[in-house]
């Protein structure tokens, strides 16, 4: 604040004016005038009409905190002069009986800041005054309204009129209520203007009697009190909490916006309208927005009037409608951008209220940003920086037909909300069963697998299924990484559904006014991945061009521009990007659609899904049930060829692309059935006593299985599981490199936290890799490395280097050790953490920079200082989401990997990374 | 190693000769002639009979290696000249057919180090030598006997004939087992002159055989082979692995010891044995030993023969026994600790062939230091530094007779092993529910409660147990947390035992030879809790007569010795340490416990434990049943008055003293039952639907609850537990200091990840704290802080500690979440991660300085960062182990907090961390 101070002390001017075709600012000082204020002024200095006004600047909020609130001088003769300069602009005057100025007064710091202090619209009025603006207006009901909310507004925000304490509803709203009781009448706009007088004599007995505060007449004392609001706003609690968050510095201050009012409202040549320069949902280039005659700005959000298309606009005045098509293309051409604005016509004149660049879908956001390039109005690199890489979700996935959504959520089919763990559109007939999914979806229906958690068991249903929805866990529970990996529509935790799987039914108690919905096997359920809403009934969908390009060649890429504008922009971001980009996939066909999507690598190959299905599960468990290492290692062999089969057809379908394979993960129950009937089964199966099958679940049975016998602790116990997969791992590489493909093997020991775990399974993997290219007759070079998946991995990454050639950060089980929280335990707290911004957010959705980034940046460091030239990439669920792959730049990791489908959106956040840099 | 070399490179004298009175080297030489050739040093200096020898120094090592293993120049004449000097004092010649001299080669380092070269006895036998030998000793038996142990120990370690794989058994064992099958004989000493000389024979031929070596007959040869191999066994794994763990540099080296031997078995006029200068059972000031005539030292020990007492010498050797007395004292002035001699007497000459200091029970360490400190041996700081704390654990718990432990021990009736949770000697009679625990203990039975594992709801039956068996459960379970805090003797995670409560009994299975075990309900059992072992039948104990003066009162100071000694030594470490301790306690007769035991506040008060128990219980499974705040609040009313209460006790009996206190920290779900009957139950009395109750079980379900909906995310989520648990504390605060106690209450919140869950829960205790000190009339100072448990906690600690007065690590869970390693789930693999030494301890016992403590080193810095003089403090369970508080002291923190019956021992750890600094 300090410096501000000084600068303020050598300033000499503290008002800025803007408006009419003019402005003393400019939008490059945002610092001095904050966004809006700049905004204004450059539209002012664009010669655009708007409603003439000042920028007291921030400068003024700095002297007013250094020397205990009060004003540096000058300042009131400043605003005073800037007062009658638009005065004389208007031909109105500020307090005139007659015709009478109003004025709004707006916060605008350098960055938009929810927290701060609410517009006051109409400050001017009093009782004189709005004789005035009923005269002029000729609408005497139009003014007293205007002074009625004006009276509440100043109340609230300037004088501090505040309910006594959360439970008790707004006071002026109370007395709304009661008048409208009285006058017998409903809607505001039914209360004729003696009620509108009541409640403005109402309103001011309230604030005495409650205050202790006499509310001004005097506009000028009016003006000085809302301007010591704004400044005042800067320090409350929300803005402080706010800034916190949002690493705001106090000292930027904000500055106070004082604008005429203009009144669309004032007969059939006014008229308000908000418009886009281009089609926001499309993105196409034509001129897109409405527009209601005789009507003031929020009448055509209300909706109570149907607005016109602005289109017409061009018959009803012509005039206008030039002028904005003039204003639509300078903007365009002067921002860069398409442009979102809102314009009012008084009397026939235009004036602009607002610009801001224009909200759009995924589709427009790269169809705008990939033509501007074309019309070149901006580079390639700015086209990159402007598309949201989540944005690109909407490509990639099939989505539901617009309005037949929108007519679900307007019928209130909506009855359950999860976590939107796999976005895109999915439509189909419930089943309860992952068996039943693959039956049906054999006999050609479409279904939706409802399981109140899924397990490796059920990926074949998964797989056969459009849309999978869970009960419990979060954003990575097994539902969600395994749908995410197959692009599947997914929403997760949806904690008020109740499954009854047996009875194959499904429902929502009822809860305070909704009733109970229930659900059966067959019927027809829609969910929206991208938003977490489970839906009941059909929802018609639409498919993604862009996969039926890439992934299953139904569509030539020519016939498709909404594929070929993906290309351009992935070509130009590809160019931009440092970060390389692999993908987490464990099956042949899931590293074919990598590759289609751009993926560079695999840097998550989880061997654990390579021990379910048939033969070998069963071989699996025989493994587990045994007691004796000879019966391990035979119930290995039966294991080896066919895992090796699986590598085999990996490195097939990656070519000399690295292939980083971790070797078995999971605590060993999670291989063996939990019910009794399945016990049986298994025990058939693998030819051994149900009650040994019984005492080894009981006996593997963990408390806290995250932090159980799993990892390398499995490796550790049984070395003959990682000598099996290092077997099968180079086996299958030495193989493929004799077929003339230069293969890059990777091999990843997950859950070390001392480099002595790592150090026992590195011997076994070297021992293995001699044995097997002397027995192969050819020698693969491979790398061995590690996970750092755990705090004491991170601090101590400097002697794990030592046996490490490469890191992986696996944030997934960082985040969890970190925090100490169970991503599967965590939906009965977390959504709550960041509702009321404990958290920023969700850690297991975007990387926690400050705590779980600080051991990755410390893990860098002392991992480097061993070994300089050490591999590092991220495996988590991370590695797919923007901020934490701009993150990933920032650390100077190598590569990140996430789920195929997210590989677009990985590469494009990797590019604005890098030119970000 | 470089400094090394260069020392030797000027250092002209490599090999340092002892014995006979005399010795070039000294005790202090450590560095140059290793430990046990600075010890036969410093006896040969004290004047004292040692056989003649010579060390050759570490210098020489380094040499070896930097060189590649070649010896100095000039070595090889130093070591024959002292040869030379040796064959001249004994009368006997190296080499010599009618009187040979025969040695032992020995390795010895700067510290003992297990995994050098074992000992060569007898070195310079040959088919000549040997003759002579016969001669000599009259003895031929006795000579080839000497020579073929020779033979095959020269085979092992010099000539490395080693088994092929680990399957195999030691091929000389193999010979030698065929030889007595051949001969007929069971006993190695049954074998005649003949067989033992065809082993020589044979022994040599199987060396020629695997090695293609032939066994040296020159002894000068075989002299420098052994030499070389104790150089060589510097470097090798074992050696290296156990550098590592234990941090000593390899530019040590080692030391090479050649001694003369010298015979106890020559005859009536020689023999041999081994004393302590006190007893090492009672640390009485008495020579206490034992010795055989015409024996070998390893006679004594392999019980053959039963050895004298070693008073009775006084009558059989009295000039012997004279001449040993002398050295006694000599000994115990010259090093001022209880030695353990061997001694050897070959014909009529006494012969002294090792000191060290004697090792000793808890007792006679205790006994000692203290008498030697009133001797002016000593001073009380040294008597400190000697007694090592766990130690006191004998003086603090009940121990079995040893006697009767020793037969039990013979009689093979250990049937299982679990963990030393709880030291002490207990023995009862079974019971398997804590129910049956209390009604036997009421009737006046004193029973041993064997659960699975315990829950908060078996606290009553486990204060009435002697103590607690589990077959589940780590170092830190409840049971074992449970156990020490009550100061029970427990043993947990039993992992062979089958327990069927239902049915009352437990069983281990036959495993290998042994037989299948079972024990009923009401069959006596005694469990070691110091060593872990579970001993079938009743074994005789004995109370701690410190527990006796300190806590019941029941024996007279006065009268006791022991308690007099371990006074003064307590007196002696409180005027030494810096740090505070503090005892995790919760209830006011533990508090008094801890207050007895010299605690300066309660470190830790767990308020969980308030919550069960009757009406308690009830009114918080009301409270957890509860679906609004109300309702919750409701039942936290019932609550209040009965938590005040408990801290209101607690208050008094810590007086001025500072108490902390967790608010609630375990899972909701803790305090629901299981099965279905208790469902039933539980729904009676809190008048509930029994659907909700099960729907409320299943709702709070965890996959890992460890990291779950638990510490202060229950009182964020449910911030009228916290507003409750506050008003309990402070109001009970506010009426305790009306009594006229200065009390102060210390509030911590656990598990907090973040600064805003602090700042959060910080909040509600401010405003709670305000109201009631305005409703009581009177302010009470109290800190406000929080457990750093959680990694993430550690590196943000600068950002907490603006709301945290204090920070007590919990390094329970720490360790947990910085590993990632569920301390219930880790008894499957940590023992062998030990035992393989992948740890190098277990975590939850010694803090793993280098991870964990890692992690608490930043916290400590980035807490001092923002808060100077912020409190610092530790309440996990490493509060109570001396490494751990060593650790501690040298962080910097204020005080270490354990259960009351660790207190004497944190005290003696906290006198040595700052005597050692």
């Amino acid at each position: 604040m300090a410096t501000n101070t000084q600068e303020a002390a050598v300033t000499t001017k503290f008002v800025y004016a803007f408006g009419a075709g003019a402005a003393e600012g400019n939008g490059t000082q945002k610092d001095l005038l904050g966004g809006k204020g700049a905004n204004l002024a450059e539209m002012g200095r664009l010669g655009m009409p708007v409603p003439p006004g000042f920028t007291i600047s921030t400068d003024v909020c700095a002297h007013y905190y250094v020397n205990k609130h009060s004003y540096p001088n000058g300042l009131r003769e400043e605003v005073e002069a800037q007062l009658k300069g638009i005065e004389k602009k208007l031909g109105r005057t500020f307090g005139d009986a007659k015709n009478p100025l109003t004025v709004s007064v707006r916060s605008g710091a350098r960055a938009s800041m929810p927290g701060m202090m609410d517009t006051i619209l109409n400050l001017g009025l009093n009782d004189k005054t709005v004789e005035g603006l009923a005269q002029v207006s000729k609408n005497p009901r139009f003014a007293w309204d205007c002074y009625r909310r004006f009276v509440a507004m100043y109340g609230d925000v300037v004088l501090e009129l505040k309910p006594v304490d959360s439970r008790e509803r707004d006071p002026f709203e109370v007395i709304l209520e009661k008048k409208k009781m009285a006058y017998g009448v409903r809607l505001d706009t039914e209360m004729p203007v003696e009620a509108l007088k009541e409640l403005v004599r109402d309103f001011k007995a309230e604030i005495r009697y409650r205050t202790g505060k006499i509310f001004p007449d005097d506009p000028i004392e009016q003006l000085w009190g809302a301007i010591g609001a704004v400044f005042g706003s800067w320090m409350n609690e929300r803005a402080k909490v706010y800034r916190q968050l949002n690493a705001i510095p106090e000292s930027w201050g904000t500055a106070v916006n004082v604008q005429s009012m203009v009144f669309g409202n004032l007969g059939d040549d006014c008229g308000t309208g908000v418009a886009f320069t281009r089609d926001p949902a499309s993105g196409e280039n034509v001129f897109y927005g409405e527009y209601l005659i005789d009507a003031q700005g929020e009448d055509v959000v209300a909706g109570v009037r149907t607005p016109q298309k602005i289109a017409t606009l061009q018959k009803a005045m012509p005039k206008v409608y030039q002028e904005l098509l003039d204003i639509r293309k300078k903007l365009e051409d002067h921002y860069g951008d398409m442009q979102d604005i809102e314009f009012t016509v008084e009397k026939g004149t235009l004036w602009m209220l607002q610009t801001r660049t224009g909200k759009r879908t995924g589709f427009a956001e790269v169809r705008i940003a990939v033509e501007m390039v074309e019309e070149k109005r901006i580079t390639p690199e700015q086209a990159v920086l402007r598309v949201n890489p989540d944005s690109l979700n909407q490509l990639l996935r099939p989505i539901f037909d617009p309005k037949a959504k929108e007519e679900a959520m307007a019928a209130g089919r909506v009855f359950a909300h999860g976590l939107n763990a796999g976005p895109g559109a999915a439509t189909g007939r419930v089943v309860f069963t992952a068996h039943d999914a693959f039956d049906w979806a054999e006999r050609g229906e479409k279904v939706l697998l409802v399981r109140e958690e899924t397990s490796p068991e059920d990926i074949k249903g998964m797989n056969a299924a459009e849309g999978i929805l869970t009960a419990r866990g979060g954003m990575t529970s097994h539902a969600a990484l395994v749908a995410r990996q197959m692009g599947k529509v997914c929403i997760v935790g949806c904690e008020t559904l109740r499954i009854d799987a047996q009875q194959r039914i499904m429902s929502v108690p009822a809860r305070g006014e909704t009733e109970t919905r229930v659900v059966r096997e067959g019927d027809w359920v829609s969910i929206d991945g991208s938003t977490g809403e489970v839906i009941e009934g059909r929802i018609a969908t639409k498919p993604s061009e862009v996969l039926q390009v890439l992934l299953d060649g139904s569509l030539d890429p020519k016939k498709s521009e909404v594929y070929q504008r993906y290309a351009t922009l992935m070509t130009w971001a590809d160019k931009a990007r440092r970060l390389k980009v692999r993908a987490n996939a464990d099956q042949p066909d899931q590293a074919t659609n990598a590759v289609a999507f751009g993926a560079e690598g695999i840097g998550l190959c989880r061997t654990e899904h390579m021990f379910f299905g048939g033969e070998r599960i069963t071989a699996m468990r025989e493994m587990i049930l045994a007691d004796k290492t000879e019966d391990r290692e035979r119930a290995l062999d039966k294991i080896l060829p066919m895992q090796r089969e699986d590598f085999i057809g990996l490195f097939r379908a990656m070519g000399p692309r690295p292939v980083t394979i971790r070797t078995l993960d999971p605590p060993l129950h999670e291989f063996l059935p939990h019910g009794e009937k399945e016990r049986e089964s298994v025990a058939r199966q693998t030819g051994v006593d149900p009650r040994l099958v019984a005492r080894k679940v009981a006996e593997l049975h963990e408390m806290n299985p995250m932090l159980g016998h799993r990892g390398c602790r499995l490796g550790i116990t049984f070395p003959e599981i990682t000598r099996m997969q290092t077997r099968a791992i180079l086996e299958a590489a030495c193989r493929v490199k004799k077929e003339g493909i230069d293969v890059k093997p990777e091999i990843m020991i997950p859950l070390v936290g001392h480099v002595r775990e790592l150090a026992d399974q590195a011997k076994i993997v070297r021992e293995t890799a001699k044995k097997v290219f002397e027995a192969e007759g050819v020698t693969v070079d491979f790398l061995l490395g590690t996970m750092i998946e755990l705090p004491r991995a991170a601090i101590t990454a400097d002697e794990i280097a030592r046996e490490a050639e490469f890191f992986s950060f696996g944030t997934n089980d960082l985040t969890q050790t970190t925090f100490g929280l169970s991503r599967d335990d965590a939906g009965k707290f977390l959504p709550e953490y960041v509702r009321r911004e404990i958290l920023p957010s969700d850690p297991f959705e975007k990387l926690d920079q400050g705590g779980v980034g600080k051991l990755m940046k410390m893990a860098v460091g002392l991992g480097r200082e061993t070994r300089k030239d050490i591999k590092l990439g991220i495996c988590g669920e991370h590695g797919g989401d923007p901020s934490s792959v701009e993150f990933c730049h920032r650390l100077g990791l190598d590569y990140v990997s996430c789920s195929p489908f997210r590989i677009p959106i990985a590469r494009l956040a990797a590019a604005q990374a890098a030119l970000r840099k």
